[in-house]
C-alpha cells in the first residue's frame, strides 16, 4: 500500500502542514532563509505529522491546534537530524547533501537550535500545557538517547534491552509525541490517549528496527545514505547484536570495534548478516512490535483514520526507504 | 558594590535556584551526570536568575513559578554557552575547560540540546503561556543572532546598527526573558512589564558591550578566557569597529580580516585600542544604555529589589569579569 493512500483521511491537511513548514523558511535574513529552505525541502515521508493528524481525526479534529502541532513534530524531527548529521559528520541524507556538508558544523548546530525553538513556538500556539510539556520532555529524551548512543559507541557490551532503550529514546519518543499530542489536542478520553501513546511507542520501535535492518540490506540509492553507516560509527543495532551473539568467537563486528577503522570488516559484517537468518529474525521482532502497536486500536472509534494507523504499521515493515 | 549585596532582597531564594540547578545533574545515566555536573558548576555571576527574582519581587512574588523560571533562564544561558564553545572551538571559559574541550563537539551539542529541553520543561511548569512563548522566542532569537554573527564573520562591512542588532539577539534577548518573565509571572501590570522588558533589553546591550570591551582591556585571568578571542573568530565588536572607523587606511583589524590568521595583528589591534580613547567611547555607549535601562524604573514600586535593579546597572559598568 502506498503512503499517499494511507494518508487519505488527512491528505488535504497534510498539504497545509507543508505550507506551514514552507512559511518557516520565509525569513528576512537571507543566509538563514537558504539554510531553512534546504532543510525543509528534504522529501521525508511525513509519517510523524501524519500520525498527529490521524490521531486527532479520531476525536475533535481541531486544525487550529493540530496543524501547528503536526508542523512542530516534523520540525523537531528535522532539527534532531541536522544535529545528528553534524555530530556524525554525515555528508548525505535522503540522497541530498546535509546542512553539515554544505554549510559546516557551526551553522548546522545553530540551525538545529533555531528549529527546536521554532518547533517550541508552534507547540506553544496550541496553548495546551500537556502538549507543551510533552514536547519539551521529548526533546530531552531524544538528546539523552543520542548521548547514550555516543557513550556506548564501539562497546561490545550491550544487551538487547539497552538497544531497545536507546531506540525508544531516539525514535519512539518522537512517535509518541506525534500520536499522543494528536490525541490530547483532540480531547480524546484518557484511555484512548494511552492507547495512541502506546501505539506510537511500539510503532516507533518497529520503525527504527527497520531502519537498522535497511542499513544492512538496503541499497545506498534506496536508503539515501551509505550502507553500513551505523557500524562505521560504532553503533550496535539489532542485526549486528545478533551477529555477535551467533558468532561470539571470530566476528567482523568484534574485529571492527577493536580496530575501529577497517572498511573491510564492515563489508564482511554486512555480507554475513545478509547470508544468515538474522534479517528474518529482525523482521520477526519488528512484526511483534507492529502487532503490539495495533493490538488496542480496536478500542478507538471505528473511523477511516484508525484504519490508516493500522496500515502505517504494515507499511513500516515493507518499506525500503 | 558587590553582587552579593545587590542580590540581598532575593539572596536566600537564589540559593534555592542553585539547588534546583544542582538537582538537574541528578540523573541515573552516569555519563550524562558528569557532563551536567561540570556545566552547572561553572561559577557564573548568576545575573540572569537574579533579574528574574528581583523583577518578580516587585509584585506578587510566587516562588512556585519564579524559581523554575529563574532556573530555566540560567539553563538556557548555560546551554547556549555550551553550543557557542563547540562552534568556536573554545577550550576555556570562566577559567575552566569547556565541555567541548573535555568531551568533544558531539557531546557538547547533545548536552546543549538536553539543557534546552530541561529549561523548556522548567518553563512549562510555570503553566504560564506567555512565559512559555517568550522562552521559545528567546531561543530562536539567540540562534538567529549567532547565525548572523557567523555569516558576517571576517566581514569589514558592518555598521553600528548591525552590531547592536547582533548583540540584542545574542545577549539582550536573554536579559529580556529574565526580567519580563519575572514581571509576567508576578502579575505585574502591563505598563510595568514593558518597563522591566525595556530595562532588560538595555541592560543586556550594556552588558555585552562591556564583555566586548573586556576582550580588549581585560586580563586572561579576569575574563577567564584568552583576550582578543572575538577578533580571532572574525567577530567585529564595538572597540574594533571604532578602530576601523578611526584608522580606515591601514589598520590591524583590516589586515587580520584579509589574511585571517595573524596573531600579531590581534596584538596590535588590542594595543592600538588600549592606547586610544576608544575604550572611553565604548564605556560612554555602555553608560547610555545603562541610563536608558534605568530611566523608567521609578515607575515601579519603591522596593529594595528596584534599588537592586539600579545597582546591577552600575555594577555592569564597573565589572572586570
Amino acid at each position: 500500500m502506498q503512503l499517499s493512500a494511507i494518508y487519505k483521511p488527512v491528505q488535504e491537511d497534510l498539504v497545509r502542514v507543508d505550507k506551514e513548514l514552507e512559511s518557516v523558511s520565509k525569513v528576512d535574513f537571507s543566509g538563514l532563509a537558504k539554510l531553512l529552505d534546504h532543510s525543509l525541502k528534504s522529501g521525508g515521508k511525513g509519517i510523524r505529522p501524519a500520525l498527529t493528524l490521524l490521531s486527532g481525526k479520531l476525536y475533535h479534529y481541531n486544525l487550529d491546534t493540530l496543524l501547528p502541532m503536526a508542523a512542530a513534530v516534523e520540525l523537531l524531527h528535522v532539527a534532531t537530524l541536522i544535529h545528528d548529521d553534524a555530530i556524525d559528520k554525515s555528508p548525505v541524507r535522503r540522497g541530498r547533501p546535509t546542512v553539515y556538508k554544505v554549510w559546516g558544523e557551526d551553522k548546522a548546530v545553530l540551525l538545529g537550535d533555531y528549529l527546536f525553538a521554532k518547533a517550541g513556538e508552534l507547540t506553544a500556539t496550541t496553548r495546551n500545557l500537556r502538549a507543551i510539556k510533552l514536547f519539551a520532555q521529548t526533546l530531552r529524551t531524544i538528546s539523552a538517547g543520542e548521548l547514550s548512543q555516543i557513550f556506548s559507541a564501539f562497546s561490545l557490551e550491550q544487551a538487547y534491552q539497552q538497544y531497545i532503550y536507546r531506540i525508544s529514546c531516539k525514535t519512539a519518543a518522537l512517535f509518541v509525541l506525534a500520536t499522543e499530542s494528536g490525541a490530547v489536542l483532540s480531547k480524546a478520553p484518557a484511555a484512548s490517549v494511552k492507547v495512541l501513546s502506546e501505539y506510537g511507542y511500539n510503532l516507533g520501535i518497529a520503525f527504527q528496527i527497520v531502519d537498522d535492518i535497511l542499513d544492512f540490506i538496503g541499497t545506498e540509492e534506496e536508503v539515501g545514505k551509505p550502507i553500513g553507516s551505523d557500524l562505521a560509527q560504532g553503533t550496535l543495532t539489532l542485526p549486528s547484536m545478533l551477529l555477535l551473539e551467533r558468532y561470539p568467537e571470530d566476528n567482523p563486528v568484534k574485529r571492527l570495534f577493536e580496530n575501529r577503522d577497517r572498511r573491510e570488516e564492515i563489508k564482511l559484517a554486512i555480507e554475513q548478516v545478509r547470508n544468515s537468518s538474522i534479517i528474518e529474525e529482525c523482521y520477526a521482532t519488528t512484526t511483534d512490535y507492529c502487532v503490539k502497536a495495533c493490538r488496542n486500536l480496536n478500542q478507538l472509534p471505528d473511523k477511516a483514520s484508525r484504519q490508516s494507523l493500522m496500515d502505517i504499521a504494515s507499511y513500516i515493515i515493507q518499506r525500503k526507504r
